[in-house]
C-alpha cells in the first residue's frame, strides 16, 4: 500500500492523530531492563505493545540509534519490522537525509530497504535532485524539513525576500508531489506560521513535532495542521509511568481539537 | 590534535590539497573482491595504502555505508580505524546531519565517538543550535554545507534578499568558529561563488567537491578555495586502474595552481 492511505487508514482504525516518537535514550531505561541483552528492542516493544491501537505513526530518530553503532541500528532494523510485524501502523524514520543525487540514492535505499521505514524525513537544502531519489520511491513517503522546532529555525528559514524561506520550500514540495508522497515537517512552537504553511499545501501530511518537551501550542497545532495533521510525541510518553495511558490521553486531546 | 593542526600537518607532509572520498560501489569492484567476507573494508584499504603519502583527507560517505546495513557500518569503522592506525591522515565523515540539539548530540556522539571520525560535514538548514553540538567537541572538525555542486543548489541556496543564502550561512559559520574547528563546503561547479565565500571565510577549511565526474572547475576552485582549500575526489581515483597514480597526478595538478 502506498504511505499516504497506509497513514490515513491507521489513523482511521485508531482515532488517532498522534505520533510517537521512538527517542531512545538507555540512561533512562530502568535498571532490570539495561542487564538484558538487547535493551533498546525490548524498551520500544513495550511502547509499540501499549500504545499500538492509540497512534497513526511511530517515528524513531535515527540519531539515538546511530549514537550506539551497530547495536543500536541492529535494534532499529528489529523495532522496525516488529512494528511491520504486529501492527498496521507506518514507521516514519526520521532521519533527516539530503546530498548529492547519488548519494541521496544511498540513503534512500538505506531508509527503505535496509531499514524498511515506510517514510523518512529529508532536509531540502541541496534542492530538487537531493530529493529526487527519495521521491522515486513512490510507495514511500518523503517529509521534507519546512519550518523546524528549534530556536534556531529563525538563522534561515525565516529568511527571505517575498516570503521566508519556509514558505518558499512549502511551495516546492507542493511542486514535487507527482507521486502524492510528498509531506512536510513543521514543528508546534510556531502555530501561526505552520497556518501559513498548510494554506499553501493543503492536504499534504504534516509531521508537527514539539508539542511535550518544546512547549509547543497542542490546540492551534492540530487546528491549523490540516487534515493529514501528524502530531508527534516522544519522551513526554516513553518515559512516562504508564505510557499506554499518557498516549490514550493526548490522543483524545488531540481529538478534541480536530 | 585539534583538527586544523592535523589537517594541516597532513597538507605538508604529503604536499597536497587532495582528499579521496571513500564512495564505495561494490557494483564497480572486481569479481575476486567482491567473493571475499569484507570486500568494503578491503577495497579501502588498497586505496588507503595507495594514496596514504598523496592526500590531506580522507572523506567516506556514510551513504554508501549505510545501504549496505549493519554490514556497511562494520567496514566504515574498521576503515577509520585503519586509516587512524596506518597514516597521520584526518578522517572527514560526510554525513550531512543536523537536527534539534539533543538529536545532534547523538549525531554527534555517534560520528566522533563510535566512528572516530576527525572531522563530520553538517547541513546548516536548522539553525546554529543543530550545529553547536557538533561544535562542542572542540577538537574535532565541522564543515558546514554552504554551496553545494549539485544542479538543485539554485533552489534555496541562491535565495535571498541582500545576498543569496550561502553567503549568510557563511557569515554565520565565521561567527560560530569560536572554538576553531569550522569549515565549509562549496562545490567547484561554481568557481565565482567560491570566491566569494573565501572572502568572507579567509583561513577557514573549504571542502571542495565536484573537480571529478560533476566537472567543477579545477584550477579556479584551487585559487578561490584559499588557505585551506581541501579538493575532493571520490570515483576518478578509487575506480581509476592504478588509483595511486591517479591521485599523484591530480596532487600534482592541484600544486600547479596553488
Amino acid at each position: 500500500m502506498k504511505f499516504v492511505p497506509l497513514l490515513d487508514a491507521a489513523a482511521e482504525k485508531n482515532h488517532s492523530r498522534l505520533c510517537v516518537g521512538l527517542d531512545i535514550d538507555m540512561s533512562r531505561f530502568p535498571q532490570n531492563l539495561r542487564a538484558l541483552s538487547d535493551p533498546l528492542f525490548l524498551f520500544n516493544k513495550e511502547i509499540v505493545d501499549a500504545t499500538k491501537d492509540l497512534v497513526c505513526a511511530y517515528k524513531p530518530n535515527s540519531a539515538f540509534y546511530e549514537m550506539y553503532g551497530v547495536f543500536g541500528l541492529t535494534s532499529l532494523i528489529k523495532t522496525i519490522d516488529y512494528i511491520h510485524e504486529k501492527t498496521n501502523v507506518p514507521v516514519i524514520l526520521d532521519a533527516k537525509r539530503g546530498d548529492v543525487g547519488h548519494s541521496s540514492g544511498a540513503y534512500a535505499k538505506a531508509a527503505f530497504e535496509v531499514f524498511k521505514a515506510d517514510a523518512v524525513t529529508v532536509s531540502p537544502y541541496m534542492g530538487h535532485d537531493s530529493v529526487q531519489p527519495f521521491l522515486d520511491y513512490q510507495e514511500k513517503g518523503v517529509f521534507v524539513l519546512c519550518l523546524t522546532s528549534n530556536a534556531g529555525n529563525r538563522d534561515f528559514q525565516a529568511l527571505g525576500c517575498n516570503e521566508p524561506l519556509y514558505l518558499t520550500v512549502a511551495r516546492h514540495v507542493k511542486e514535487w508531489n507527482h507521486y502524492g508522497n510528498c509531506g512536510l515537517v513543521v514543528g508546534a512552537t510556531r502555530p501561526e506560521e505552520l497556518r501559513e504553511v498548510t494554506k499553501i499545501t493543503g492536504d499534504l501530511p504534516v509531521l508537527i513535532p514539539g508539542v511535550g518537551t518544546q512547549g509547543g501550542d497542542l490546540e492551534k497545532s492540530v487546528k491549523f495542521g490540516g487534515k493529514r495533521a501528524i502530531i508527534n510525541a516522544s519522551r513526554s510518553i516513553l518515559y512516562a509511568e504508564d505510557p499506554g495511558a499518557e498516549a490514550k490521553k493526548l490522543r483524545d486531546e488531540i481529538n478534541k481539537w480536530r
